[in-house]
């Protein structure tokens, strides 16, 4: 049986996978079955653990990195600002959204929503 | 009749009002009529402008200013960091939220989040 994780320590290890850390089926992991993903918010919400991981299966092969810049968690509820940085094809691109978390008792991501637009997102 | 403010306008508006630029009526009139404000999240929820007057008076007789840190807006849905700074009685205290809103056609704020902990309100 997995410890239940609280917030903080779940955004830590939301961050750390994002930046290569770990697997998408690690970063599905983190996710309640029925979980819904908006990334960006405005886009079609995907839901559940299918959607969540071809969503994510795109960082899988780049070489990337990633950093928690600020967070706010009240309990179960989290808002937090964080760093993306990949590399593909000799280009490097920066993305910094703020994502806003809700999760379940059993310390999973219930839902996520990305605020992000084009100004966000700097390639080099 | 009023112009639409544009998302990324209202977000500057706001913080430029709470940091008293403006009454609390100014303020209130940023929200629609049936609006939702959160602040901080967990707490019981404020709808409608008489609650939501009475939310931000506690903010007018404070020597007080405020600061957009950084924003994230896309259409109508928008989460920004910011910093406010109060003095009172001698003490300084400096609160820096997440907020998240959502905004109506009409260019009003229908839903307010605001994301902050203990840790994240220092007196000093």
């Amino acid at each position: 049986m997995e410890d239940v994780m609280a917030g903080d320590e779940l955004v830590r290890r939301y961050v750390e996978l994002i930046g290569g850390g770990g697997s998408t089926d690690e970063i599905v992991g983190l996710y309640a079955a029925d979980a819904v993903l908006e990334d960006p918010v405005g886009s079609e919400p995907r839901r559940g653990h299918a959607a969540i991981r071809e969503f994510y299966a795109v960082l899988e092969p780049l070489d990337r990195e990633a950093e928690l810049v600020t967070s706010r968690i009240i309990g179960t509820r989290a808002a937090f600002l964080f760093r993306l940085t990949t590399r593909a094809g000799g280009r490097t691109m920066d993305i910094s959204p703020i994502d806003v978390m809700e999760f379940d008792d059993a310390g999973k991501i219930v839902s996520m929503q990305a605020y992000w637009g084009p100004d966000d997102l700097i390639l080099r």
